[in-house]
């Protein structure tokens, strides 16, 4: 059995992003010499999420509008007694969920033919991480 | 470490359906010949899911209202400027998520009594996969 | 390989009620003697939930407001005709996903600096149980 372990570094410019991270994962897998296995790909905040998606620009509008009804921005958050404004983002990462594990078949991203990998920012303008952890042989 | 992989077809007949699964899970299990591991079993397409629950009908019809209530059809998603009409599917892959990680204990799927698992199709009537990637010993 | 598997059980005094594993899930991890790895945190049930986040009791607030917002008990779910009254804890079980899966790192939980582990119960006041499933070297 190997594993392999890499951090990457988001520091995204807006407030709320989705960044395409398939091939930084992808590149994570081909260092990592694991032929069959699983990768976790795993948000290490929690106002983060990863999400399996396309990489369509109408669909990411759509999802932000939709995110924003699920789990609008609010000021009146209890959350927000400790002086944070970022309720909603908390609620975000619970709704898409902060990870996903891909599966690696013959070296590769084993992914259907639309699926991408994105990180998706709730409260951005800072340094966070994500972890890609991997297991196989 | 042992690793098995195994592809699952789908083509259901509804646009919108909820395919019992548990027993072709279980028989890669079998197939694979892992006695301790994790089953990854991954819906391949964006417009799909996978979720573990109850196998009860008033259940399932719930879930359905429930999840268009939630991620409603329209026509006016963004997404369908591409031609498609499946936004609603899109989101309701995310707001199911499209994958769960089966624990595998003494040769078989570790689940609890009433945990069943399921393909959650969004906009079927079409070809689609579903990925099991088991890893073990 | 090494495998480790252990079931932590439950039972709130609380129908509804969060409660922070992240110490048992590490003391599981000890155990183990992993120092590479992946450990699977899922509930053994359809009427209860794993998430990763922060523990901030004004935000578990707003959680469980969220949470009746979106997913709601009502008299009516057609799942009650079965007898049961809890088809909302069958929703909210599938609105926050049943599992997550941490890396472990070093031979720790290689959890970001305010992740922490719950298990949040829907349908409690009887006993259920968590599998932890471990797998690395």
């Amino acid at each position: 059995m190997k594993s392999y372990t890499e951090y990457l570094w988001m520091n995204t410019p807006n407030r709320r992003d989705l960044i395409n991270i398939t091939d930084k994962v992808s590149q994570a897998v081909s260092k990592s010499n694991i032929k069959e296995g699983l990768a976790l790909v795993s948000a290490m905040h929690i106002t983060a999420g990863i999400i399996v998606n396309d990489d369509e620009p109408g669909f990411h509008r759509d999802l932000w509008k939709w995110l924003e009804q699920l789990a609008p921005y609010r000021k009146e958050y209890e959350h927000h007694r400790t002086g944070e404004d970022n309720g909603d983002a908390h609620l975000k990462n619970i709704l898409v969920h902060h990870q996903v594990v891909v599966p690696i078949t013959e070296g590769k991203l084993d992914l259907g033919p639309w699926q991408e990998i994105f990180y998706a920012e709730f409260d951005g303008c800072r340094r966070k991480r994500i972890i890609i952890k991997i297991l196989g042989e």
